[in-house]
């Protein structure tokens, strides 16, 4: 699908790490239609990941960077907008970092330095790129800037723990900068809210292959891809979608809006079998 | 549990059909709690159901009524004004019929017919009924309206069909009767979106025990249960919620905040046992 | 703008009038990007209004129909599929009638053969026409189905009256039909909430033009216009949002994300001077 | 009102500094109501702020402790247990800081040690209660957890600034939270979006009086005072809304569902009226 529907735009991506990523995908479908970027991630995640192997194949520059870092935000963008030539149209956010998941820390368990951690890296980070952003005026009049969410920012998931909250925050950030930007650059500002994929991020979070089964059979187009996701933020990134703003846009093949569905219920029955009597009633345990 | 919470105030029921309504609970309620009360159902309700068993233990009066009659509605409420000796403080709507899901029409095979029915019973009614009330002057200052609706106004459930969207319309109806209502008199309006309950209106959605199992699991406090409703009902009737309005209020354990919980999980995970292979890996089919 | 974006895709488009309406705009840009459509109106609409010189610019036939009659809903895509040479790719409702606004009959004053008619029209319609479509198989696998809505389905808008109650309806009947349709032709269907806009449709409001001024300086972008709306459509019905469905998405500038802007403040607070008291204290009334 | 609905009931009240807090009410109405507590400040709030005649008049004791400080929470809720005779049924957060907004920062020129303090204070803390609580066994079965919101949280206002981010941040941990001790202990959290109400903490906020305005025209039943909060919170407490958990709850006279009322539209008119013509048309700026 080339359509150069990007033709002529500049972007900055965050958080590509490998194939799996939904960041690489985006870089890849955002070239493909006609961009021009850079690339960053931070300095380990550029030494261990294969984003090097990306950067020669967009022939683009990787800037590595701490997305907490003010400083390192600076260059980025500095950097940015003298390889591509000024002020870029379109940003993506695709960070996230889960301390508290990775060492098997419950939510009623959770250290607080590690929650620091998650919502600084996870969220807080998208404050400061933005503020960054602004104030060295790195996106043109009417760029878009994306975030990557999840929906548990809506609603409970086990497991998935104190990133629900960073999500939550995440999206605040969205709305409140979204308006600032808004009113003054015409420049707006969303969050995606994707499908679970499996990604080396999600792979963290516990019973994430069920997860994925459950929200594919609950969802009545099935998972959105990372390939689908990175289509949905060229997008976004578009002329097409200038008046969107504040918004969190699901992305998730429908399972936002199910409560359930037939075919999650007849696994879900499955289940339910052994604790039914010979009449089909429900034993309750 | 009697604190004398709705002395003094009058109230109108609609829907009480037997012992499993939340119309019921809330009508027993209610006058546990010092108020004096009518109930009102459909002629044949109060002919088959067993309301007057109700009537009498209450020692309240039956009007009889067709929700969606303009001139019924008229007559409720001048006789309930008769009765109780004034107007009312407070009014239960619980009325719904389904006749697509109980003729087993799937949605996209709705006979029109009973969708405009549908829709007339289950939510215009309300509409009719506050109309009515407010034109007869029949709701006292700073009196509650409160109508019973589902998580299916917000989210698809396989099976819950047109009476999601007469759910959805009814919600519409107390935001915008809400409005009205209370900037003139300070009547409040509110919906509250309860937990799937066994009673009559519901045993014929589709696979409803199921369905209950599941909401059970994924509720952090299991299902509200009627009378827990009625208690909830009593709440939004007394005078510490008089700044509630046009909302719609979940009473379900936490049904609706839940995108999935550890013990709804291992029931689904039990069903997708038979989709593994040995390494646990799921196959898909 | 040309992307060839919708290269190859075939449609039909519900609602087009003059030049101001959404659906004109829809169908200028739909084929713009390579689309082949037809259009639909209402017999009257199409003999008064000016349908049919956007149907000679655009070379495309115009189908009069009742969009409220199961009939006519089956010429049309009978004919949509003779004339474009199989099922349809995607398919735009634009329809809204409201008599009770016309008539000036006030929300707690509905006439309800009006109510009937105006949730008949504006939001029933969308569920006959899908219905219709399936039956027929009419659209085409990974077709994009897409209805216009607006905000007062959230929040109440004074003067907007029982059409809020219709957009709600509406919005649900997306979600319901949007699960089915997509589990099993991975058709999407959505709604797109669009800010107000300067239609003859829209004219009938009252104080029409005060709300678009309020929300113009509430959207940190300004209102969407019709224009930008038809690009959002488009983008709905591109290859590029495959995974979206059973959403209401929001193309107003930010406006459903704004609580008060420093703007729409700075003309309130002109409007609250005269009731302040040379300290400035607000003098309530 | 005293009905006793608090009685045998044991609370702590976190954030009572003066007669215009929230908490200062809830805790005066859940003492009528029965309840005994203990309240708990910063040290120095409690010195600076006239909570000693509180507890004076409540006899109740006073805990000063730091909301942040993990050591602080396990004394207050230790001390709480050992005074009141074993765990709680009922705690209440009331606690915020918004340093960036006294600071006059802009949102798109954040402090971040003033974000991070934001954040810990007025969200994180609520987090750290619980968990402490929940370690100690410090809360008793069926007990209720709220803490206080806004509605920046869904929609952003201008000068609300950060203070929106940490509220959404709030409402997930309620969320997150009332999952994990829902299911163990039957202990339910929520959280109350509450009117812009004239305390100490909302002072700062930028044009608070005439945001306050606007809502109170916005809304059907206009603001809801601390006084009336304080009964929605001892109805929350109490043993009558047992199943309401995971929920954010309105108590703002309707301003939620509110897009534009006629009240706040004459006001409005008034001020766009320099900008009319003689006949009444907007001169757009």
């Amino acid at each position: 699908m080339n359509y150069n529907l990007l033709k002529g735009k500049k972007g900055v991506i965050f958080g590509a790490l490998n194939e799996q990523s939904i960041a690489w995908k985006v870089a890849e479908k955002a070239v493909e239609q006609g961009a021009i970027i850079t690339l960053t991630n931070t300095p380990i995640a550029v030494r261990m990941g294969e984003v090097d192997e990306l950067s020669k194949k967009l022939n683009c520059e990787i800037i590595p960077a701490d997305a907490t870092s003010v400083e390192d935000l600076q260059e980025v963008f500095r950097r940015s907008m003298e390889v591509l030539g000024g002020p870029v149209d379109f940003v993506l956010h695709s960070i996230g970092m889960l301390p508290n998941v990775r060492k098997r820390r419950t939510y009623d368990d959770l250290d607080y330095d590690m929650l620091d951690k998650t919502l600084d890296i996870s969220a807080v980070s998208f404050h400061k790129m933005i503020q960054v952003a602004k104030k060295m005026n790195a996106v043109a009049e009417y760029g878009s800037i994306v975030a990557l969410s999840y929906v548990a920012a809506q609603r409970t998931f086990f497991g998935y723990n104190d990133m629900a909250d960073a999500k939550a925050l995440l999206e605040s950030i969205a709305r409140s900068f979204g308006y600032i930007y808004g009113r003054e650059k015409n420049v707006r500002i969303n969050t995606i809210s994707q499908s679970p994929t499996p990604t080396t991020a999600g792979s963290g979070v516990k019973g994430m292959d069920k997860l994925m089964d459950f929200a594919d059979r609950m969802s009545p187009l099935g998972n959105a891809s990372a390939d689908e996701c990175a289509d949905y933020c060229v997008m976004m990134f578009s002329d097409f979608t200038r008046k969107v703003t504040m918004q969190n846009l699901f992305h998730d093949g429908g399972f936002s809006s199910v409560g359930m569905s037939l075919r999650a219920m007849a696994t879900y029955q499955k289940g339910l079998e052994e604790y039914m009597d010979a009449e089909g009633n429900i034993i309750y345990g």
